[in-house]
């Protein structure tokens, strides 16, 4: 039987679940390139949920990136992210989050980011995730490799659990 | 079908599975505690393995703390460990690795920590991981609200898968 959702976080209950979709990414410093991606939202009856996902190449199926982590709701209309990524990056993200009777949307913004002395050097992460009925998107924007702010990825993916 | 170890983590073999056991936990400002334990190591053939956690109360099995995080070796003997806490902790790792013939040995200390503003306050922690055939031993000590670094957590898993 599986718990009810914390209040803390009943806001981000259209979250949960499993998720799958498409997406793509560019960054000045790469070629552009597409993936198709897994999403898991899931919790334990604590005031947080949990957060994985996985990409893979389009064409191969050879896994691509990554990253695992944890969402908070501290206070009514504000959000943590606690991410970790097997790059070798971890990242705090606070921000806003809106939901209740209009489409659920976060919108974050890095506070910290630690990473390993072997990993590149990210400076600036920012993630607006938004959830309308079966469908979520997601952006990504970082400053990273010595670059501004810019757009990295996008994607949008349909509820399957 | 499960795809190879990646040769940079292979020294890591022997944590891949399903672990399960008990621990203790204790700490200046806080009760003594005891713990059952789950523990997943897993990999999708990159040069990384992911980790999974999570613990219950042994009497109501209800869950009490979790992490999740993904261990790299960036030159043989060394290891990356990036970590992520719902309770709004990041933590990065390095330390040494040893394995092979011998019993696997991790010994690491953060070189970072990160946290959201809403996080106690957390300023050292190493972990020590050992494993030989399929019992898993780790103790895990801190520094945190105010206190010298000390011991905190220690267990005891059997490979259950």
């Amino acid at each position: 039987m599986s718990p009810e959702l914390h209040p803390d976080v009943a806001v981000l209950a259209p979250l949960l679940g499993t998720w799958e979709g498409r997406g793509a990414g560019e960054y000045p410093t790469i070629d552009d390139f597409e993936y198709t991606e897994s999403i898991t939202f899931a919790h334990v009856g604590k005031p947080f949920l949990s957060y994985v996902q996985r990409t893979r190449h389009p064409g191969s199926g050879q896994p691509m990136h990554a990253e695992t982590g944890y969402l908070r709701v501290p206070a009514p209309g504000s959000i943590e992210i606690v991410m970790a990524q097997p790059t070798g990056l971890a990242e705090i993200y606070e921000g806003a989050v809106v939901g209740g009777d209009v489409p659920l949307v976060v919108d974050v913004r890095s506070a910290a980011i630690a990473s390993t002395s072997t990993a590149k050097e990210v400076t600036i992460t920012e993630r607006t995730i938004s959830v309308t009925g079966d469908e979520l998107r997601y952006t990504f924007r970082m400053a990273a490799v010595g670059r501004p702010l810019g757009h990295h990825l996008s994607a949008t993916l349909r509820r399957v659990g």
